[in-house]
Parts: structure tokens; sequence; C-alpha cells
């Protein structure tokens, strides 16, 4: 249930109704991983929680940092400041993150007992940290912009699972899908089911949108990708709450790396697909059709020139998603820790000046 | 110049000719790293190198790595055995391999001044072990299969070359493109007429085929892509000997995560793309038409599974470039270290196998 004292109306709804390819008076922007290492902010108060996980699962200070980049810059979402790998770590695999190293498993899924042991979380218990923090961020944000959830997809959650931690080949993920799909089927079963109640928790709990990161998707081969990783997203996508709070309950799916499966993705019942850097936005549109938003899609890594580049390459960027309804400015990926804050500012600027004048206001 | 007594008739050119697009009673095959560390004699004939670097340096040794995996398998090409980074070697940047560690460079390209001395090696000098070993290796083949040069492209090259390593993000190196764009430019000039002066001199000392591999150019934007990448890749094709030794000498691209440029790729004057796995064969070749042969594509960690699903996944890519003229098979990326020999027998014996099948034969 949402949090009492939460404004039923959002001050900015831009981002949902482009989302719902409604016209809106300027183009609206989030930046993936928004909450991050580049603000100082941000770092002092991790400094304050000690490590990575303390932050994340203490909802007042995951509060604290979601509403952080808000507070900076005119962004038209906040999303959920959590790891994507909560669900296996609910799941009781021990999830850790060692100092200047990715997350790793200290009990990664590696033989058939270990599969046929694993459940789907509830989320009321064992993630309640989670719905925790979507209800104060709600209450902290007072109707300002919406709230984006967020899970892994099945595939990236098993990627994790099986591997133990992240991977340039994900050689023992790959082994068990060639050598042992049935135990990865069951492993993707299970997370299908517990993505499916853990997004349908925080909506519960206030989330407004929700995104699905299918981080690692566009490591499968083609045929993979639709087997392994698509399969799953749609029984998720199809099992969402549709509706809260009288308003429609947009999902949004970003495959990283997978530009060439646009229209499968496209067909998945997911409202809005995240691109990155790679896709060209006028391909993608002329290939999805007008039935889906798009959300993305300028390299992270341009955030790193002076701000007259960047503010050149935002308007490239927004002219080759055209003013027509439905699309929403990001990165094609998470911002990287060595963006200058400044630096988004000007970009927030830019997006904002620009894409109005597109839209035909001023 | 060819070395003397090389025989003028290649005994199996059924490469050679599935480049052209010719017919061929099977499909070619041919691995991506097929001398490696998944082979014992290659880590016994390292090991008495010292090192990888004098391993590459050595005509001698590297001609005795080259022929090794075609002593074990009935393979249809030779691919010479070197390094990508021979070329930013020869112009004084300083490569070394740290043990169990990527490429690194002492002097990587910082500054104006570094980028304004960096010139195009002469092969014939500064490059000479290279061609010393595909004499060498012309010789030891005996006209058993066609040998393969290669170079980096100009973008892959760039980027070890300006970050220094290799990297999750080259941050780096698309820091220089997007602040300075124009010292980026000068050094994919140079390294456009470096790759083809080293291309066309591995072609007059005895390469048959040459394959240009883009390792990184699918981490580009897709307007990065055309502009950072391709239009230098046009220019080494463009300027390549076409002929040599009386026949065609076909080139072969390789852009991994390219997928989505294939109809780009394609129009650049290469004979044939080479496909990672991420790519529907299907889809490529209705996007590309039958102008450019395609090369690839298997997931190399299916040679992690037992050999039933290793042929089967083998039937299903060559069921998928199907019985026309125009495909060798290859993997989608360089053969894993782990993979066990055995498991490349098998492989190697059911595309032959099949794919003679599928073209009518038995």
């Amino acid at each position: 249930m949402t949090a009492p004292g939460v404004p039923a109306r959002l001050e900015n709804d831009t981002l949902l109704r482009a989302l719902a390819r409604e016209a809106t008076p300027y183009t609206p922007l989030w930046l993936m991983r928004q909450a991050g290492r580049y603000l100082p902010e941000y770092n002092a108060t991790r400094a304050r929680a000690g490590d990575f996980l303390t932050l994340a699962k203490t909802p007042a200070l995951a509060t604290e940092v979601t509403l952080q980049p808000l507070d900076r810059f005119p962004l038209d979402a906040a999303i959920l400041f959590s790891d994507i790998l909560t669900i296996p770590d609910a799941m009781g695999l021990g999830l850790a993150f060692a100092a200047g190293e990715g997350p790793r498993f200290a009990h990664p899924l590696r033989d058939e007992a270990a599969v046929a042991r694993l459940a789907a979380p509830d989320p009321s218990r064992e993630l309640r940290y989670v719905l925790d923090a979507v209800r104060e961020i709600r209450r902290a944000l007072g109707g300002r912009v919406p709230l984006i959830g967020f899970s892994g997809s099945p595939y990236t959650l098993a990627c994790y699972m099986v591997e133990g931690s992240g991977s340039s080949d994900w050689q023992t993920l790959k082994t068990m899908l060639y050598a042992r799909p049935d135990l990865l089927q069951r492993i993707l079963s299970v997370n299908a089911q517990a993505v499916t109640d853990y997004l349908n928790a925080q909506i519960e709990a206030g989330a407004q949108a929700v995104m699905i990161f299918d981080t690692w998707g566009g490591t499968l081969s083609h045929a993979g990708y639709e087997t392994f990783s698509l399969v799953y997203t749609r029984k998720v996508i199809g099992a969402l709450r549709k509706q809260a709070e009288g308003r429609q309950v947009p999902c949004i799916l970003f495959t990283k790396g997978g530009g060439q499966w646009l229209e499968a993705m496209a067909a998945s019942g997911a409202d809005a697909l995240g691109l990155d850097w790679t896709t060209d936005p006028r391909d993608a549109r002329r290939r999805v059709g007008a039935g889906v938003a798009l959300q993305g899609n300028l390299d992270p890594m341009t955030l790193m020139a002076p701000p007259a580049v960047v503010r050149a390459q935002a308007r490239q960027v927004l002219d080759a998603f055209g003013p027509a309804p439905g699309h929403v400015f990001n990165l094609g990926h998470g911002i990287s820790q060595f963006t200058a804050p400044d630096t988004v500012a000007e970009l927030v600027d830019e997006v904002r000046t620009y894409s109005t004048k597109l839209r035909g206001g001023r």
C-alpha cells in the first residue's frame, strides 16, 4: 500500500505522459544511475553508511541519495536507489561487494540440488527494506516527479547467480546454458516469478513506473535471446499490475546490446524500450512503429567533453528521435562516476531548452 | 615477394572459392584464434619462447604454432599467428604483456605532440618479422590451404593507442573522440595508411586473404561508427592489392558488436563480413544481399557443451546460413582457451559432414 500522506497528484507527470506516447511540452529526462558516485553528496552519504549494501538496505539513506540528483537538476523522474541483485541476495546467495570490485555471490548456483532448492522470495519479508525505501521516497518526493522502480531481468539475474560475479565471457553461465539448459530454465522460471512479485510489490508500495534492466541479454545469441531472456521477460511484463493510484504504470525494457532485436522487444508488452547508444533512433522508430515509447540514448562518455560538445550531441539525439510524442531522454547506459556534475547541468538545460523548441514551444 | 619454392596451386581452395561466393562441395571452416592456448602443443611452444611477444616476433615459432591446429584438424585455412597490436608497437608505443593481463602500451598517445609525431611504419623494416613469418608459413604449408593475413582496424588500433590498454568503457579514448576529434582523426588517418601498407606487405609476402578485426568498433555510437571506424576501414579496403599470384585476394571485415550496421559494412568494398553470434544469419543475408560472403557465427561458448550439443548447434548455424554459396563457418569470436581440443574435432567433423549433405553431396 502506498504510504499515507503522499499527494495523489503529480506536479510533473511529463515522464508518464511521454511513456504513454502523449504530447508533452518538452522531452522528459532522467539518467540511468543518476544517484551515484559522480555526486560528492552521494559519496558523503555512502561514507556515512560505511558500504554500498548498507546504503542500499537502509531506507532513510536510500531515500536521501535518491533525492540528491533532483535537488541539483530539474530531472523528470526519480529512480529508486537500489541494486539489481537484491533478489538473488534475498534468495540466500550471499551478495557482497569487495572494495573496488563488482558484486560477488558467496553461494553461486552450481549444481542440481542448489537449483532445485531455489525459490522466489516473498518481497514483503525478504525485500521489505526496498519497499520501505519506495514508501519513504514517495513521501520525500511529495509529488514532485514520478518514482521509477526497477529490477534486473530474469536472465541478467541468472548471469550473476550462476557465474557468481561479473564476467567478460560468462563461461560458467554459458556452459550451463548449452550443456544443461533445463537447469538454467528452472532458474529463469523462478526468477520470472521473483521479478514479477518484486516489481508488483514496488508498484503497490508506490512505484509509478518500472524498468527491467536486461544488462547482459546482449551477450546471448540471436536465438538464445528469445529462449533464455525474452520468454521470461514477457512472462514478467504480462503479470505486472498495469494500474495504481488511478494511473497507468508503464514498464520500460532495456536490453543493453539488444539493438538487433528491437522488433521482438517491442512485441513483449513493454510500454517503452531503452536504447543504448549503438542504435540509430530513426532506424529504431522505423522498426518498432508508433506502439511503444523509446528511451535513450546518448553515449555516457559524451559527458567527458566540454559543455558545447555535450549540448551539440544532446541536440543530435533529440533531432534523431524527432518531435513526435514518445521519447524519454536518457543516456545509453549508466552515467560514469567520472562525470562532472556541472556537465550534467548543461545537458539537462540543453535537453529542456532544445526539446521545447523542437516541439514548437519556446 | 612470395618465397621461392611455394607451389602456385592450392590443394584446398574451398575458403577462397566460398569468399568469392562460388559453389563449394562443403562449407569451409576455420576458427578465430585457432592457434592458441586451448592447444597443449601451443602452450609448449609458448613456454619455449618464454613469452607471447617473443613467440609472435620469431618467424620460426610463429610458423610452428600457425600450423599446429592444421595438423590436428582438417581446417580450410591457416591464419598468421601474430598480434593485432604489431602496428602501434612498430610505431614505438612500447607494447608489453604483463603475466595474466592484456596488452599495455608504455607510451600511449595522450597529447598533441605525440599525435603529431605519429607516422606509419615501413612494414619491410619495422614489421619485417611478420613478413618473414608469412613467407615461412607459406613454405611450411606447401599449398595445403590458403593463408589469411590480418590487421586490427584503424579504430581498434587507436583504442589501445590512446587508452594504453583494454578498457570496459574506453574513457580516455572516448574523451578524445568527443573533446578533440581532430586528434583522433589524425591518429586514424595515420593508422589507415599503416594498415594499408601492412596488409599489402602481407599480401606481397604471400597472404592469400586478409581480415580486418574491428574488435572495438561496436562500442561506438551508430553515428560514430561511420565517422571514426568505417570511413578509415573503407580507405584501407579501397587501397588493398586485389590480386596476387594470379588470384583474387579477398578481404573479410569483422566488427564485433556491429550487427546493426551490416548494410554499411557490406558497402565498404569488403568481400566478406564476419558476424558475431548475436546476429541472425538469415536476417544478415536478407539485409546485405548476395554481394558479399558471410563468415560466422557460432557462440564460442557453445564449445563448453558435450559433443552432441556442439554438433546440433553447428547444424543450426549451417541451416541458418543455408546451402547457397558464400558462407565460411567460424565462431562469432575467438575460441576460448578453456575449449577441449576433442570438442573442436567434433565441431569440424560435423560442419564438414552436415554441410556436404546440405549442399547436396554425401
